[in-house]
């Protein structure tokens, strides 16, 4: 079995309305120390081992499903359970 | 300055749904080593350095703005900018 984090977010190209709104209701708290901040999406997956590699079985379900390739990214890490 | 990354991820004993919704979708496109996925969000933030210590500002936006602490946890990484 793997654990698998995933991380999307826009590219750095595309605004992010969302991480602007986040960011003036933190400025309305009275926190003047944050710049800026972008949002985006977190995937903890568990996958059984098959004979696929787990890169290949990863980047199917990022690319068809979790991620819109056009605007978003993603990155990933693997950790093999022991 | 410092690059914050915040993991808002659902406490254990909370149902996730839509991680259940989306488990579904990856298994009618046929990749059948999926056993879990959960969802969460996912914030990188950029802090201006003050005299305030920087995981009372992240800790403090957290609790009150990006995390529901009643069903939500939380975890940060702080790298510094050099």
């Amino acid at each position: 079995m793997y654990d698998v984090k995933v991380y999307v977010t826009y590219k750095d190209s595309v605004l992010d309305p969302q991480g602007e709104a986040v960011k003036g209701a933190v400025h309305r708290l009275g926190v003047r120390e944050i710049e800026e901040i972008r949002i985006g999406k977190y995937f903890e997956i568990k996958v059984r081992k098959t004979n696929r590699p787990i890169e290949i079985v990863i980047e199917e379900i990022c690319d068809k499903l979790l991620a819109n390739v056009n605007m978003e990214t993603y990155r990933y890490e693997i950790r093999e359970e022991v």
